[in-house]
């Protein structure tokens, strides 16, 4: 090996970034002596260079202009921990067409310019690497490209936005109702002002994108996702699905089924025996089941400084090995495959249902009728609280086509006994 | 790439290399595209070229013979998955000596000429893997290699053996006595005729030793592991763990402290709300703490035929990818520090202690004063069950080093007033 220093040239100093500047600082010996080469971080694209970042950076290497990152011809390596998908993707692209290995932590940026991204690097033959852009810290990219790679996979479910987990566990654990508990994450800096992105499974959706890709080795873009966030779950229905014997999860789910792939982001009734039921707080997990693995889970924050830094430093010493070894992009862009994705309508899982109806004789058999003209059949029924002559119904079914529970939902609707389908949750066991 | 097929020569085909030989058939095309060449197995060393295996196996594949695998210029890839530290060895030795990429599932072999190993796979720039060879399918040699490169590894804790943590969910969920779990653990087949390595906790050292070796960067010989098994834990220590707010596992524990580091296998009392608690009946899961990233868990299946062949079979991809790209060894022994190991003597932990006492005054006085007299201070103290005169008391320790634990209980044994220190362990809250 010739070289004895690779350059890195990072866009970006917010959180991420200050993580891995200092990672690269205080474990510098470490990473040196595991990589093969000294990593040296030469320029900095900043908005304000004048800022005061409390990090031991030297004179000359942060910069407000792009091109002293991207057209320095001594930068190996370009780490994108700016954000945003506008200016991000311009900057890895003209990275990437100087030849330049490309690690990003941006999901958002993955998610939308992947496809694109990824025809660069392998145009020009660098490294795109992007662990740290889903499930923060835990290794889960490089596992599912490379270490479980033999498997055809059969499942992935991700607990992989820690602001929703937080807010799911502190309703489980204190009852508080949803409004509570997002003002509560918010005032300790776990939820954003505008949480949309969040609580709407937005983020989420991105990241199972991410992982539906490698797993499906099909790309699957964002508008393929089915979303739905947990704004409607109530403080009634955790307790609800705790007496069921379930916790309330907010997942990506990508499955492969015998009449093609599903990928999903919506809350679950997940057996509190799974093994993502006991991943609390804003802690992450991802579930994996193969062929022949089985089933794996890989659990710690998503989140995070150091934690989201560890992944980027991670994917800067591969990277940086691989040019040391001249084999940049040895391991590439794996969706060689386009396989067809299942219609919503056409995903069949079990279902917690909650009504609110008029407490009289015979209700129940109108329901049942409307039930069993769609094909819905009823696993549990039980009737909670009656308040002022209203009852509430919990009723769980079995497996049923997600059109005909729909369809069965709006005929019940219009039942004058039927006051309110309060919430229709759909329930994930084991399988 | 000119290469269109990688050759792999088989030592072995017992459960875990008729795993991998059927993966490599069920799944050859993902493993071609994803690898970027064909896998094929040429040679297979069985002792009986007759006996019917259940798997379509081309003529002229099985050798009882050695030389036509390790002497076969076109193997590119000698799999060893025959166990045993004695032939095994030998022909891992020949096949990198041949210039061959090894990969193995040995862990007995890897804990013991794992260094030897090593050297020849540097002399002769080949790859020497062995994912399989700790926690079966679960990914946890290149996720501490490479995923987690960026960290300093401050803590290992692994539940490694699933016979033992089978066996102490049985107690736990049961409340059945050792010998009694034992036996059903033998006719399930999870334990063997002779159950020593697992329930001694020799299993588990040699995958400490392998996992300590990676997260220090220092070779630790298996001599160097503290080693104790779970034939002393009692139906009655885990009730008491259990009244504590603690579950009772065996742990294979790395960690790294100011004075040294600490390599150990030993039951312990671990908080009931720490992640490996969850880890039951044959699950393996590795819990790592690194001074980046945190907290992380892995978790899967730890042995079986097709989990453990997932390993071995993503490291031949692994292999192959580097052979096609020529950089075998790209990736290659990480043990570049001498680290101190700490005496067993100088570990500090908090312990469980149950004693059984004569039932009468000032017995505890006693006690404490000895306890005292030896630094050991107590957190908690309470008597159990009064039989016949006889009085059980359950103590949890402060923080203590091992020797002076020792001593103290040296002492209380001489006592006439008690009559056994019936059970001491270790106590691991998170730290």
């Amino acid at each position: 090996m010739v070289k004895e220093v690779v350059k890195v040239g990072m866009l970006g100093l917010g959180t991420v970034g200050s993580g891995v500047y200092k990672i690269l600082q205080s474990n510098a010996s470490l990473i040196a002596r595991k990589t093969g080469a000294r990593i040296e971080v030469v320029k900095v694209l900043v908005r304000d260079t004048s800022k005061n970042r409390g990090l031991d950076i030297p004179e000359g290497i942060l910069t407000d202009n792009p091109d002293d990152v991207l057209k320095d011809e001594s930068v190996d390596i370009v780490v994108e921990v700016m954000g945003g998908i506008g200016k991000a993707r311009d900057y890895a692209l003209a990275a990437l067409q100087q030849g330049k290995s490309l690690v990003t932590a941006n999901k958002d940026m993955m998610a939308v310019y992947g496809e694109e991204l990824f025809m660069a690097a392998s145009e020009n033959r660098c490294d795109l690497m992007f662990e740290a852009s889903v499930a923060g810290g835990i290794p889960i990219i490089k596992v599912l490209k490379q270490s479980l790679a033999a498997n055809r996979i059969e499942q992935v479910m991700g607990i992989v936005n820690g602001t929703t987990n937080y807010m799911l566990t502190r309703m489980t654990l204190d009852g508080s109702e949803f409004k509570d508990v997002l003002a509560e994450a918010q005032a300790r800096g776990y939820a954003e002002a505008d949480p949309t992105n969040d609580i709407e499974g937005f983020d989420a959706a991105r990241k199972i994108a991410i992982l539906a890709s490698i797993v499906f080795n099909t790309r699957i873009s964002l508008d393929k996702v089915y979303v739905e966030g947990i704004t409607r779950i109530s403080a009634e229905d955790i307790k609800y699905a705790c007496e069921l014997g379930y916790v309330v999860k907010l997942l990506g789910i990508a499955k492969d089924t015998s009449n093609g792939i599903e990928v999903r982001v919506h809350p679950v009734l997940l057996p509190e025996t799974h093994p993502l039921a006991a991943v609390n707080d804003v802690f992450n997990a991802v579930f994996v089941k193969g062929d022949a693995v089985g089933e794996t889970m890989f659990y710690g924050r998503g989140a995070g400084e150091l934690p989201t830094a560890s992944a980027v430093t991670a994917d800067i010493m591969d990277a940086a090995r691989n040019i040391l070894h001249r084999v940049q992009g040895i391991v590439g862009c794996t969706c060689f495959e386009e396989r067809p994705l299942k219609p919503m309508g056409d995903v069949r899982t079990r279902n917690y249902l909650r009504l609110r109806v008029v407490d009289k004789p015979g209700v129940l058999a109108q329901i049942a009728l409307i039930f069993g003209e769609n094909q819905v059949s009823l696993a549990t029924v039980f009737q909670k609280e009656t308040v002022e002559g209203k009852a509430e119904l919990v009723l769980v079914t079995h497996e049923v086509a997600e059109k005909n529970l729909k369809q069965a939902l709006q005929g019940i609707e219009q039942l004058p006994v039927v006051e309110e389908v309060c919430n229709a949750i759909r329930v994930e066991d084991q399988s």
